[in-house]
């Protein structure tokens, strides 16, 4: 399959909703989003039983179907769904994408009809992501077939694979939250036909995706699956969650009959020799994919921070120098900078604890300026019971730890990240306050990893240094 | 130091604020604090250029102040703080909270100061909390030495030992939103003279507190923490974040002489050898503090997992056995309760993936009734944008999933815990429906952690399992 093959899903012309219906249902939710989206005219709705869906004309068979249309979402009943591609191939449509349960992941019945589909779907050149998932979300195009909130749609850089649908939708759900913004995300569910390499690939050039996330249960096909990340990496980054790694995680897959089946050490393998970075469990995925899509190329390891707690940079510097970041001493000229004005009680070494002094600023500008110091983290932390005083004299967070959106324009080599951890009306604030380019982590260890996870991507990448970044469990 | 010596830190009959102020800081934000939380006629205020603060008298010495007054929180500059302490003992108050920094954290001249202070001290037969540090808070009679929000000091069952100050008071920040309560928190400072053991033997015996968490850099005496740790933990458990872990790490800690320096070799065998839980990070400390001060003892390892999706049903299963538990095939009273309502695509498993079937609610009363299930997590998720059309139609969480807090209350002997993975709006909510006895967790891997912690905490009290639970870096 070609990466144009792939593109119709993401940007179709028209797109025939099969199963359309006018109660609860992925066959409810999906046209109203649609033409929510902008998608009115180009949306067309299949349902022998009904004429009029939200406003919009609903034709009897996917054979009425007017142009264009060059992509069909099939949301009927398992047992229909060979009929079904049947008429969808002589319409003259050529992918679709089977949302539909039922299939491989429910035993030999399942599979029996997800051959009979496959036939179907092969007779007609069909290609097919699914079935048993939800779909795709394009933000360039407002195009989704998952039922999403608004905010899951603000365009990003990081794109998503995930094999499992309501997973997919639900993690759309939280990203924005964590200030995680999405390109493109697919979920491929029982994998009749695309798998991840195939979405791999037409990732490595969406020129909107600039970093991949993804979940597995297991490779579709592990040869293929190495040698596309070995390509893929080598653009951009890869980052994956791997489930099923112990045996009753395996078990507990509704399909685990891949070609590394359960051999956990294969995909550490795998992951390692082709630059993947492995997150340990879903925070870490995120986590580390906010920073691997947001932050560039550190010049090299060593670390700066700045911090207004002290211990909060201690548990900072473990995590970084435990995954290999370097925490070297101050330089020169930073402490040069913060000499005469940091009062006695201050230590001025790296990690550089301002304490409740008004340094913060003026530290984490000098860090950034720095050429000794590769990249910088900054733990902006107070007490909301004190910040919501100092809000009633007029500052902000910008105030008391500095702008730190300009900041980062000033230094757009250097990645940066920001960790306000405390009350979520002071961390929202402190999100904004960083900006859309700076990445936020509620505590230091999980910034100082992901820092590290950028580190080692970027020496893997240009070979001087090993791949296979793997956050422990 | 005997119980009753600490005791008066948390209950004083009155409190004299030494070096209360009006203009921002502690010494403005305290006294207001203390007013608003029934305080006004235990607190008195001391400062020799002000008359009146707040409303309330200000006197000009500590000689001038009237009883009762058993605790002196002391917040003059450092260089005061001596000659201070000698006109507190003269007044006969034997406790004193000192929260002026500038102390041994600086160096040498403060250590100096540090010594002056404490000869102080002890020529008066007063005990010390601190220096540098922000003293403590007792949710069950509202008396707080730290400017906290009001969110809190609702009372709970988890006590604090922090070390740091600022971090200490940005963790009470926090920890509301994750539904974890206080009962007392303590923030050490640089322990001139009380220090963590003192604390952890004083909230063995406090009737609210349910478990103990932990933040060192450092033990203030290892072989006295061993023997503490060895008593308490037989009582409740301790669950411990011990940072500067690594060389660099421990060089960023500000006083890094403690008996121990820097072994952490030696750190994980105490922990182990007295059954403390040692977390790897900040979020690890409050995820499993939040079960063990909640949940009872698991009659055995056997984990069952309800789910509405099958990922995150593996992503649980992994780590719950990763960790030692164990997630055995669904007993057959479960299966049977389901038998004739599951549709044809459900798996009835453990875990088991009830998908979008209406089956959830019914799927965890019966693991939480069957004797061969030990402990149960129920992951409740579903998108968020069709939740909303629920909601709309009437169905709200406890419709869904069941009504989890009153499952609870019926099954009280059983640990339970609950991931509402996806919008914040969501988990809130599922976090109400859930209940205050149950806790919430973010995503799975941290709430099959958490199990696992709970297991091995209560085998290794009883005796037939190891102790030293380790969350892995």
């Amino acid at each position: 399959m070609t990466t144009d093959d792939i593109r119709t899903f993401f940007e179709p012309r028209g797109v025939a909703i099969v199963g359309a219906r006018s109660n609860l249902g992925f066959g409810y939710g999906i046209p109203i989003m649609l033409k929510q989206q902008g998608w009115a005219d180009r949306v067309r709705l299949v349902n022998p039983s009904v004429d009029e869906l939200h406003g919009l004309p609903v034709y009897k068979s996917v054979a009425e179907v007017p142009d264009p249309v060059d992509l069909a979402v099939v949301l009927v009943p398992a047992s229909l769904v060979p009929r079904m591609l049947d008429e969808i191939g002589e319409r003259g449509i050529r992918h679709a994408i089977i949302e539909s349960a039922g299939f491989s992941e429910i035993g030999d019945s399942g599979r029996k009809l997800q051959n009979e589909a496959e036939e179907a779907a092969r007779r007609h050149g069909i290609r097919v992501i699914g079935p048993n998932c939800v779909g795709l979300v394009n933000t360039s195009n407002n195009f989704s077939t998952v039922e999403i909130i608004e905010e899951a749609l603000v365009p990003g850089s990081s794109s998503i694979i995930a094999q499992s649908g309501v997973f997919g939708n639900c993690l759309l759900d939280l990203l924005h939250e964590y200030k995680l913004y999405v390109a493109k995300a697919v979920t491929l569910g029982d994998r009749m036909d695309v798998n991840e390499c195939d979405i791999l690939d037409f990732l490595k050039d969406d020129p909107d995706t600039k970093a991949i996330m993804m979940y597995l249960e297991g490779a579709a096909d592990g040869v293929r699956l190495r040698s596309t990340l070995e390509r893929v990496t080598r653009t951009k980054p890869v980052l994956v969650l791997k489930s099923g790694r112990t045996p009753a995680g395996s078990a507990a897959t509704s399909s685990h009959t891949g070609s590394l089946s359960g051999e956990d050490q294969l995909y550490d393998a795998v992951f390692t020799q082709t630059g993947t970075i492995r997150a340990a469990n879903l925070e870490g995925l995120v986590e580390m994919t906010r920073m691997l899509s947001t932050q560039p190329a550190p010049k090299g390891k060593r670390l700066g921070i700045v911090t207004s707690s002290g211990s909060l940079g201690v548990m900072a510097t473990d995590t970084a120098v435990g995954y290999g970041l370097e925490v070297p001493p101050l330089p020169g000229a930073v402490a040069e900078k913060l000499r005469g004005e940091a009062p006695e009680w201050m230590n001025v070494k790296n990690p550089l604890d301002v304490g409740p002094s008004w340094l913060f600023s003026k530290a984490l500008e000098a860090m950034l300026q720095d050429p000794d110091i590769d990249m910088v983290l900054a733990i902006t932390i107070i007490p909301y019971a004190i910040f919501r005083e100092l809000e009633k004299m007029g500052f902000d967070g910008s105030g008391w730890f500095g702008d730190i959106a300009e900041f980062k324009k000033a230094a757009p080599d250097k990645p940066l990240a920001v960790c306000p951890m405390g009350h979520s009306a002071f961390v929202s604030h402190m999100s904004e306050v960083a900006g859309r380019d700076v990445p936020v982590y509620l505590s230091p260890e999980p910034a100082a990893r992901a820092l590290a996870a950028l580190y080692h991507y970027w020496t893997w990448r240009d070979g001087s240094g090993e791949g296979g970044f793997r956050q422990c469990y």
